[in-house]
């Protein structure tokens, strides 16, 4: 399969997930004399993890890119696993509300930033086999062949890239908050001019 | 009609249709003491009917790009049958959200199955009448000239793959748990590098 | 602007209206002793109208694409009248989800009908008017010259489109059924082969 | 980075954008003998924020093909500002649903206006920067060398398009009917053939 309909399908998910996220920010119900400005406040959550996976899964986006742009074709094997990438991006929608939902709760928090860092954790195994596929077994269907070297160095950045969503992953139990922030500085890092490689 | 916008519309109705299919996961609310952890493994329904439905949609998403990649072009009688197919893969959330309520209850469980596994075997009946025409009614616009032979062997690739689907909705009435087993079977067979033809 | 995004665009907004329309389509939830399979029959109405609206917004795409690929290129006139025709398709979910809801009830069916017949009907009128704008005012964008006399016969084909709408519209202060009749007779007669012009 | 995969992903947000809008707009629930015009017609708030949200999208698409288009590649900060501004596009579901809760009611009317409102200007201001970086940061990255006047002329003209939402979120706090009615005038100017510049 060509890699142009490879990607527009993947665009299209992906696109569809980033866009879904804000279904889960509703006008809040106020309770007896509340203000609507601190109905809005009070599920900063909300906005919070909205922000963190917008941006998140763009950058996601950027990499797949430039991933994907490096086959000149597509075989079966890396539809599949592109499929699985797919389907946990797909998930986020679903992470991000619950972590919104019980972020403030006296109970569950943990867990629910457990599961919203463990979500973003599993996409970026996803990414990391995808590219590991691509650049160790499938170096024949490269654009143009690049040097081991060159190919283990963009393998170790993406394996590198699964630390800190480990390490946030681990510390939810913890903390939902310290979770929150390492995924929000992970999704800051990478939008730096300096994180541009993949 | 060139293919390529009909690629381009129906890449969008698959990926739209795949990713809404996680709308049916949501925070679960807690009754009474229950912890979120018991709560999220509840809804494990959920999860394995997200699962085996995105797997599934992807699958057909790659063989639909198979079959419409041998054509030149699409006349009128293609157009309607790729809608056709399309309507019964955007009704896939609706059968996953179905299955996934029913299956842990006590009762419509076997009908709820029986209407999961019959809308991926509508939608496969639905793939295959349109391949069936493309091979046997429009072989001029067929991009590259297929020996007949070839073109059997296609089809009947595609109409074997109807049985697994028309087992699993008559097997409904027995179990949704058989139901759903083949159900992910085929999806897992289909992944595997082995059966990359369509 | 080339007609290439701006059918990209569009087609990213009509396949997303079309794949939308079976979010109105839920598990039903059982009162007292009713079977999950008599529930499933009551919301009939649900499926009539997805597959109605459907077919419709997929058969408005085809006429889309062969509208837009007769020009060469798109200026900003026809990139708004194009962007009021999205916005009408973009409504139909909810005309779709109206009639569903008040199809059977006891009071509001017919106009729930009349919005519903309506609504296709602002959609062809803005279908109509593009068109219109295109191979009068703009004739000389188009990809291939041609003779007023085919431009005249296109547009007059799309302005009789408008009859069975009209009338869908008026009859439904008789009864919403005959109205829900009119829109499928006109979704299945332009899906006939016969039908294939715009 | 090509712009084309960057338009389609932005195509993509836009799109499911401007559509997921009218997942606000549902069938009425009828109080006691209500009629179901009479519902109907209550929530007009919704089609109107539906309307001048969907119109406003669509320009900024507009908007946004021409930006891209004198682009001849995108390098990483392009793509990091182009995602904050699909971030802002895709929060105007969420502050449109906002306005049609609030703006009838006694009480957070004012502050939803503003949030509307706000939600605009937070996306023009998205653009402008993103347009800024181009033209005068980015500028060896355009298709056709532009002079450094008419650059200067184009970003004049985004950076003035700021004004009236600047001046729609202040009034908030007199009228959410003013703001509402500014945010409409906007949208209808930008529409206008005399307005098709960016």
């Amino acid at each position: 399969m060509s890699t142009g309909r490879l990607e527009s399908f993947s665009d299209g998910v992906i696109a569809v997930a980033a866009t879904l996220l804000v279904l889960n920010i509703t006008p809040p119900l106020l309770k007896g004399h509340e203000s609507l400005l601190h109905a809005l406040l009070q599920q900063w959550p909300k906005y919070a993890a909205y922000a963190i996976s917008f941006v998140t899964i763009g950058i996601i986006w950027i990499n797949h890119h430039a991933m994907i742009s490096r086959l000149r074709v597509a075989d079966h094997p890396i539809l599949i696993l592109n499929l699985l990438l797919l389907l946990w991006i797909a998930v986020l929608p679903f992470a991000t509300s619950l972590l919104a939902a019980y972020l403030k709760e006296g109970h569950g928090q943990n867990l629910a930033a457990g599961v919203y860092a463990g979500s973003f954790l599993a996409m970026s195994i996803a990414f990391a086999s995808l590219n590991r596929h691509i650049l160790l077994r499938k170096s024949h269907l490269l654009e143009v062949e690049l040097p081991p070297e060159l190919r283990r160095r963009i393998l170790l950045r993406t394996i590198t890239g699964l630390a800190p969503y480990t390490v946030a992953t681990a510390l939810a139990v913890v903390s939902p908050y310290v979770t929150l922030a390492i995924c929000a500085a992970v999704a800051v890092f990478y939008a730096l001019p300096i994180a541009s490689g993949v």
